[in-house]
């Protein structure tokens, strides 16, 4: 069970009283945050998410599992071999260790990976419980300065996950068709406040370890989606508009709330994304679809000035008129040289597997992705980190591990475990090596 | 012009050759990053929320805008006085200097605040283009050790907001009723590309500004949309499952992908979000709606087992029958009684104003918020730190600054001039203070 295991590059010897074949295994990328250990006792998007972006800056992080995957282990999009493109997506370049985490001494084991000594170590990232055993005060027992990042759902402790979060920001409300009825709710696919959250508990994370090195003090970081969704509502103004408004944004389609922006059909039937929130986009649309006369002349019927976004979003419906026609009369070849000769803003609508292959630098011909093979059995682009840091060397994306593919190096290099010692805990189903 | 210029709490001075009266302003929040100065060259959202972000945990945030605003300074919504709610909801609690930047006198002035010297300065958060004249060379040849984090819309320096990035990410065609026609866009309210690249860049600058501290190395992070995008889809399993699949995921309405979710009417006309993505979700909503009889019945009938998740979404329709027929037995109140005693995952669609008033801890009696006045002319709930770092003080949420409010008192204290230069910058129309 343990002759896949990767081990550090270059070594090699012999755990759990078998002969281990290491393997040359690059698993970092950039080496920004090299030396920084993370422990992840998580499952689902945000906390892992978080440690993604961790490992995407060259920080090692270690994932526990319970024995034969926990609840995000079978998480749709599965692969036909049954495996999960989800759970792998999610774990890229982590080391994983399974452990039996209903067992006492699986507990135990794993409040000594997350505590184990070491100046870079002693972050703990994960959406277990405020309370049990993973409880921040447990840990800091057994490590002072210990970080302990959560992920919650509600602020104060109630089961929430993203869509629950989302159902009530009120956006679902204001999404989709004009025509829909009120309150007829449509919800949000990407998994928005996941996201949010998983790059804000990764910034929480570096805060707080910089004021650990500061003042030698740890402590608790608590993200729960709640307060990213509230915040992030009142940051962007959404708070401020429904108090000081006194109503709720209505419903309006597709088009672009305060400024100019909209879905338009082309001659040839595809449909492009044009938007005008700056003075500069709106003079570059006006240019490339040489409309200019024509909304002059509403512009003086008005008495507005489309200079201004706010008046290009009132009298929005004459002038998608004027632009659906323009668009409408061109292909998407004509559009596109067009759009691109002024620089105007703009997009194609596509579908994402389209998108791969065909958008110029989104996936196919991004540096930031790399084709790479992985456990569920395919090779597929697979990203590193979002951030470029140009003229550091990004090295190659890391493959996802196979579920504890890592258990005996991490119980010997981490914990100083013996081969006698780890072989009892196999034998004791406390922990697993990789099965599939 | 500088009456209202708020000064570090009780100091007083003369700026500008004018008396200025020192108001004890509490801009700050937590201190995790207590010393950090960052400046910030930048408009609309991901940029700032970075900033916000970092103000949030106690860094010092200079922002510099075009006198009279850059082009997000009047973006919806407004407030009835004119000023943009989007505006002062964005920027709370950073230091606003107002300079000509078209002038070259301004600009140098501007590479001057972004470059000034301090071991905890030399932190430049931008969207401006990567050549022009806040190139990161340009500011490290003033500065060598500077680190700019640079926000963009496409990784090529095309121009591309987060509705144009979004719509070819295939989500559009993903969004939305079930019954729309294929290929029909629904584009998301949410700038979650914005939000998301926001928090990255946050957690970037303290990466590279922790490698810094290390190595004494600057550089500059480049976070485009385009790639905040593609890696979030590659994360999350999406690019996978479009290869691995062969196929696009389809419209499903409401319906939680993978799993069991959706929206679903009470007998009183209330509408619910209920979610079963775990088996222990999936029991506590079997047992709040007490209808373990019929899914057996459904379970046997079919072969499935409803203890997997994959199970519940293959067979949804036949469980959403059940549920819905469950719930809509129920008015709002009832079920929540019942949800609430089982730990069930779930929530109520709500207006967002309703959800600032009667959601228990999103907005409302949240500690996050606080009652803030604004230069709008408002006061409302104001959000500070996503994040709670328990024991630690968080201090109450900082208001906007009027744009300028701090041209003079960043002049005079960050740049060291003196009354008389800070005067005849003002007198060649250089720099402003606050005029509304």
């Amino acid at each position: 069970m343990v002759e896949g295991a990767a081990v550090r590059a270059g070594t090699s010897g012999t755990v759990g009283g078998r002969k281990v074949k290491k393997q040359a295994e690059r698993t970092d990328m950039y080496e920004i945050l090299k030396g920084m250990r993370v422990v992840e006792g998580a499952s689902f998007i945000a906390a892992p998410i978080c440690c993604q972006h961790l490992v995407g800056l060259g920080a090692e992080v270690i994932r526990f599992d319970m024995i034969g995957g926990g609840p995000d282990f079978n998480r749709w999009p599965i692969a036909p071999s049954g495996l999960s493109l989800y759970w792998e997506s999610l774990n890229k370049g982590k080391k994983s260790v399974a452990i039996d985490l209903a067992s006492r001494e699986g507990r135990e084991l794993a409040i000594a990976i997350a505590t184990a000594p070491g100046e870079a170590g002693g972050l703990f990232v994960t959406n277990y419980p405020v309370e049990g055993f993973l409880a921040h005060e447990r840990l800091a027992r057994r490590r002072a300065d210990m970080i302990t990042v959560r992920v919650m759902g509600w602020a104060d402790g109630r089961s929430g996950v993203d869509y629950t979060i989302n159902a009530v920001t009120g956006l679902p409300g204001m999404t989709g068709p004009a025509a829909l009825a009120d309150g007829e709710p449509v919800n949000h696919v990407l998994p928005a406040w996941d996201l949010i959250a998983g790059s804000y508990a990764a910034f929480a994370l570096l805060a707080a370890e910089r004021r650990r090195r500061d003042t030698g003090q740890g402590g608790e970081v608590l993200v729960p989606l709640s307060d990213v969704a509230a915040t992030s509502l009142g940051h962007t103004g959404m708070i401020a508009e429904a108090i000081v408004g006194g109503a709720d944004r209505a419903r309006v389609g597709n088009d672009l709330f305060g400024a100019l922006g909209r879905d338009f059909a082309t001659a040839d039937g595809r449909r492009l994304m044009l938007v005008a929130i700056t003075p500069k986009q709106w003079t570059s649309l006006v240019e490339a679809l040489d409309i200019a006369a024509t909304v002059s002349a509403i512009e003086a019927e008005l008495g507005g000035s489309f200079a201004r976004e706010g008046d290009r979003y009132r009298h929005r419906s004459r002038l998608f008129d004027v632009i659906a026609r323009a668009a409408g009369s061109l292909t998407l070849d004509e559009a596109a040289a067009r759009l691109d000769r002024t620089g105007a803003c703009w997009s194609i609508y596509r579908p994402l597997s389209q998108a791969i292959t065909e958008e110029p630098g989104f996936v196919a011909g991004n540096p930031v992705f790399a084709e790479r093979a992985h456990p569920a059995g395919h090779a597929y682009p697979t990203p590193g980190a979002a951030g470029t840091f140009p003229g550091l060397d990004r090295a190659s994306a890391p493959r996802a591990p196979r579920l504890g593919e890592h258990t005996d190096e991490v119980l010997a290099d981490l914990l100083g475990m013996s081969s006698g010692e780890i072989a009892r805990l196999h034998d004791a189903g406390t922990v697993a090596g990789p099965t599939h």
